[in-house]
């Protein structure tokens, strides 16, 4: 069996010898450029264009202004799409807009010989606007009088909003005796800022339009490409190469639409749109910035009686993946820490901001934030000890949730919980960093539990097909719609594959470009769906190659087919074991057999009905410089219960990158606004503060392999949810150490002043020794403690 | 339906446009560029090679020798491969080759930043050779003491022979008053001059190679580069884009194989063979040159009473296709006119020059070409009625061949007389050109019949695989491993799917592009095979996608399965024609449905078991003036059976290329070689004289349309067929003009003139008027008849 071992990644090779081509690389030299002009107000309506100027620019081929498109709105969410109209995406965006809604938004494309002339011309359209006032949050933008953004789908801003009951939440907060905790949690509008921007380009064939495109999810995107073109959808062909990642943020249409149009607009002629860091930032999408408000109603004892949330999510100016995200979080809160009552409501608003999107664990970082930070709020509140709160109330062995039918089979939590301990001393360094800490130095270990779903059911479709050919050497071709975006979907596809047939994992060649053309239907990489939904077409259809290769191997070797399989790429008997033939001269005699010649192939298309809980947590140990307001790592780990493991070490590597990025999300990355002109601030990595090795130990990542039993390879998701926990394990692990609960995030200097400030820790007399005297004497203490414990 | 319309190409506009992608089109700029070093002898050894100023020169990456390749022989011709060693192609080729057999033969490769660099170092390497006698000729190169040139393959240069035994020709040929009629009949090499030369590039990707290339036979080649470069067959990917002609021979691997070695001698980088004119008539392949010695025994009334012929092939340095094409030529004699006593032996011979390989038509120009020069011959000397010869004589209706199990289900031969009469005044004009002609000017009409086979089985397996995807629009995807190669190959099939399925023409997406990776397996464009082939494969697999489209809109119409039809994009009710659903509808309902969603597909082989006749008939007029030794020809003409037409205009345009090319054949094209060093010396277009329009009137073309029983599009052979038989008609026009028989082609002015000397036709005193006066007035005179008879 292939699944379960740690074989090097099938595209290692090629990635790090730079053989490896992505759009960019693939794109003729010769390519007409487009380049767009971004809005320099933040709402109102674009009155009239002057174009003239830039037409006369040398090198450009045409401008297009937002009075020239199709006055057809169409959405960009990259889910997939169905027949009922009431759970379609809101179309709400035209390819270039005369109302401005966000600073920065499209409202021209220049097309032209080179960048140079492009941007030349860009400087020479000119602009005439009729401004609106703007909004930049989302409580003030609910508000009456707020200007309406979008008055043909919402009087009032808000996009959507849902409810949640469960139980009686007024009558359970009756019951004497009990302590009512409550606070608001502020999380920040971050970016994906995957390495390789969004880069696309189009081109005619005969009738029809190609894009190119770095995406995770071509077919969808042939989708949202023929709505926004008027075109029908199987006149767009889509072509994804590798892709330098996503993480959500190419699960939307983002350029592909209006780089279709503009290569029909100047006859089918190839138009690459290559965009720039800062339009990425500004352009694309970003994770959701929420507040939330979260009260809980407690027993002495800890156990939770009632809840309440109040969620407000940042949707920006157009809809995007919208809602979905806002109610994903919503119901992240009563499934990690099952109460009998329970009450929530979200919204999702609009604003004059950039577009909320999909973004790495789509909502649960938000959610595992809140419910988590508050978590230990309430410990902290009621002196009780959060590893027993959190044994005591997280979701038990055998919980079902309603909606998803999702089961915990396992005592997922507390092995969890227990490994997590037991890799990072967490018990005898909370006691120990319990004690009082007075020192400018202080440190804390803090803990978070999360869950996730697998897949998108039963919200939306699931579906995967698969194709394979059998080669002339008893290799195979593997397709799937399904991506390799840089996280090793395409291994893992590979050992399930070989799994499956019965080869070695060398002898599966996997079709890594998607092209819609050809490329068997299949959704794409998000919600953390694809080893768990390819696994159903690949198993399904891997046996299917199998049984042909099996049946034709029967005129050959003259056994019974009941008595044959496929080991290792030989035809065996079952009995004895016996190798009876190699699979390169079955496919041989069976392609080029004169009597029964056969190309044997299989193609199987599998809807998947079910999802699967996936589970993990955090723990991360801080050392806190109080006088300087700065925060250092020392420890930090995920447990992850992803089922059975296709491929140890890419799933090792996959929590390394989420826990990064959430590192990032707790303590450096947020957009920064110009209230003023809801000009974004920092739109580029060097005032963006990403997360990097040099910002945090290494990481530790364990695993605990519960079968999932609705799996053919027992897995379930582990894409998205390294991202959920590792912020506010360490927000609750500042708590400890210094007593402060920073609710906002990310939890910068700046807020950590703040927060100490309030504190009145800045007051202590730290002065009275010289600082770094003071710090050492300090630290050694605290490590020579830590020693004794260990 | 949609065949049997003269429907627009489906790549017309890109084609004209300029849209359309070639193989270099396609190749990245950063390519390295690898040129070939060929021989300065026609035969010998390279004893030694001093590479070294060679690798100094700036910009070269690389030098491969003959030394340093796999001394592992391939085969190179474009046939299907079989699992039985006995008909498999022979291998007596290596990459590079140390034993040198022709001027040109290729000994070292020069890798290279740049073409220039590249040919700067060509010419710096030094070559030592062993030198050996070279031989030209098939007949000197067979006798006894020639130099052996693959001894390890033949003893006696014989690469194979052949013979056919009917009846007892020694027995026949004692029946009393026989006439006997023979001659000698030699045919030059000619080569295939498509527009685009063969290019190919090569790089790596994981651990494979892939290759695009300009190709008839992308899965074809995919084996062959497996074999040159000892890599199992899955480790290679072929990828042919459009490709500009290629008449067969691109039905052979041409540059592929040492350009993957390339790739692969340099890590996998980016690696580009681009091939001058120069190349492709020295180091492709060639029409074979051929002699025939055919002796006929009569009755007095014309019946054909005995047969023998003996037929030398001339293959050149390598085996190519080798004796497929001669054999092939020897069989047409007994299928077009069947005689009881029939001796026939050929034989294919290597030689020290050009490699004779696949082209258009594949032996029969040759055999149609002394096949019916002798009928003419035989007319002649007998004073029989050519026309009346061959109703009597030809191919019967109800005719079976004995090999192919072919049978002609119709009385086609006087079908397509009669129609190529009807367009030319053949018999008008035959009875007035038969009157005495005297002038300098003199005209004639001559006529040809002739047969093709379609598709290579029994021989050789035939099979064609082919997949349909229904997209969210109602639209299909359709692949298959048949090539368009410009002959329109991709309009063909596009109809007929629409056809199959139930589909306008218009919802037909033809993947173009072949890539093995992802391509079902199909053989490629050879002998005629694709509409006739691909047509079964096709029909069935459009007949799989409808019954699964009817079984899934079952679930929406509620109607019996049985009851449905899919026509013209609708789903239909059989008992009244109500429309019941568009597949638009059906389809998006299917793929996106929560229920049961479906990506509809279907794949399938089909093996070809029969082989089906094509027929056809040319008719040409010609004005010959004789002092000047010069052709013209005023009219001709071909009508064709080719059973049904899938699409009658592209038919005819494949019917004007044919008689183009052999128009070229009968008069103008012959490669010519120093017979001292092998070399050849007109390899360009300059040289080299192809037909072109300046040189032939308005090609006439009519079709017969006799159903084919066999082919479920009633549909055969055409691709080839057209360059039988135009040549030796005019050369039969030119024998009842002027009374000269040309046994040996092209008949150029040089041959006219020693043919017209040596009839005494130049002793006349044409003279005695002033040349002009004297033409203009023959030629009224001629043109005044010509009239009164029309």
């Amino acid at each position: 069996m292939s699944v379960g071992k740690s074989i090097k990644r099938v595209d290692a090779f090629d990635k790090v010898t730079g053989r490896a081509q992505y759009t960019a690389d693939l794109c003729d030299e010769r390519a007409l450029i487009a380049k767009v002009l971004p809005s320099t107000i933040a709402h109102g309506r674009v009155k009239s264009m002057d174009t003239s100027e830039a037409e006369k620019v040398k090198g450009v081929v045409k401008v297009i202004t937002c009075f020239e498109v199709p006055q057809v709105p169409f959405p960009t969410a990259g889910h997939p799409w169905t027949t009922d109209p009431e759970h379609q995406d809101i179309a709400d965006r035209l390819l270039l807009n005369e109302h401005v809604r966000y600073y920065g938004d499209e409202i021209a494309l220049v097309i032209a010989e080179d960048e140079i002339s492009a941007k030349q011309a860009l400087d020479k359209i000119m602009v005439e606007y009729e401004e609106y006032p703007h909004v930049l949050d989302p409580l003030e933008s609910m508000k009456p009088g707020a200007p309406l953004i979008h008055e043909e789908i919402s009087p009032n801003n808000v996009l959507a909003s849902s409810s949640s009951r469960v139980g009686n939440y007024e009558e359970a907060i009756k019951e004497e005796g009990l302590t009512k905790v409550e606070g608001w949690y502020h999380l920040p509008t971050v970016q994906h800022a995957h390495l390789e921007p969004n880069v696309c380009y189009a081109y005619m064939e005969k009738e029809r339009v190609v894009v190119v495109t770095s995406t995770q999810i071509p077919h969808i995107v042939r989708r949202v490409v023929g709505q926004a073109n008027c075109l029908p959808w199987g006149d767009v062909r889509i072509v994804k190469p590798y892709i330098g990642g996503g993480f959500g943020n190419k699960q939307d249409a983002l350029w592909e639409p209006l780089c279709a149009f503009a290569s029909r607009s100047v006859g089918g002629r190839l138009v690459m749109i290559d965009t720039t860091r800062e339009e990425t930032f500004v352009n694309n999408r970003v994770r959701h910035s929420m507040h939330a408000h979260l009260t809980s109603w407690l027993r002495p004892d800890g156990s939770l009686v009632a809840r309440k949330l109040k969620l407000y999510s940042d949707q920006g100016a157009y809809a995007s993946h919208g809602h979905s995200v806002t109610a994903k979080a919503m119901g992240s809160v009563n499934q990690i820490y099952p109460c009998d009552n329970f009450e929530a409501d979200s919204y999702t608003v609009y604003t004059n901001k950039q577009v909320g999107g999909a973004m790495r664990a789509y909502g649960m970082p938000q959610a595992t934030f809140f419910t988590e930070a508050h978590t230990e709020d309430i410990c902290q509140k009621m002196n009780l000890d959060p590893l027993e709160f959190r044994r005591k109330n997280s979701m038990p062995e055998g919980y079902v949730d309603d909606f998803s039918k999702n089961v915990n089979y396992y005592d997922t939590y507390n092995q969890l919980m227990d490994k997590a301990i037991e890799m990072t001393d967490y018990e005898e360094k909370r006691k120990l960093y319990a004690q009082p800490q007075t020192g400018p130095v202080r440190r804390g270990i803090g803990m978070s539990l999360f869950w996730y779903n697998t897949g998108v059911w039963p919200i939306s479709i699931e579906t995967s097909a698969c194709r394979m050919v059998l080669n002339q050497d008893g290799s195979i071709q593997l397709q799937l719609g399904e991506t390799e975006i840089g996280q090793g979907a395409d291994t893992a596809f590979s050992q399930m594959a070989a799994s499956a047939v019965g080869i070695p994992v060398e002898d599966v060649n996997i079709v890594s470009t998607q092209d819609t053309d050809v490329t068997p239907f299949g959704l794409g990489a998000y919600a953390s769906r694809q080893t768990y939904v390819a696994g159903f077409s690949i198993n399904q259809t891997g046996t299917l190659l199998k049984e042909r290769i099996l049946q034709n191997a029967h005129r050959y070797v003259r056994m019974p087919v009941e008595l044959l399989d496929l080991v290792n790429g030989k035809i065996v008997r079952k009995s004895d074991g016996k190798e009876l033939m190699s699979l390169c001269d079955l496919a041989l005699n069976v392609l080029y057999c004169h009597e029964q010649g056969n190309h044997i192939t299989a193609e199987s298309t599998y809807q998947v009905k079910s999802n699967a809980y996936s589970f993990g947590v955090s723990v991360a140990e801080v050392e806190i410089d109080i006088p300087l307001c700065k925060v250092e790592i020392l420890d930090i780990c995920n447990v992850h219960d992803a089922g059975n493991l296709i491929n140890p070490q890419t799933a090792e590597a996959q929590v390394h990158g989420g826990m990064s990025m959430s590192i990032g999300y707790g303590l450096y990355e947020q957009l920064l606004y110009d209230e003023e002109t809801g000009r974004v601030l920092n739109d580029n990595l060097l005032d963006y503060k990403l997360s990097t090795s040099m910002d945090h130990p290494d990481m530790k990542v364990a695993f605990i392999e519960n079968t999932e039993p609705t799996s053919p390879f027992g897995t379930r998701a582990l894409g998205e949810p390294p991202a959920c926990s590792p912020a506010v394990a360490i927000r609750n692990a500042i708590l400890q150490a210094t007593g402060v609960p920073f609710n906002t995030l990310p939890i910068t200097p700046q807020r950590l002043y703040e927060g100490f400030a309030e504190a009145g820790l800045l007051e202590s007399d730290f002065e009275t020794n010289s600082r770094r005297e003071h710090y050492d004497r300090t630290r050694d203490e605290l490590n020579h403690k830590s020693q004794e414990t260990a």
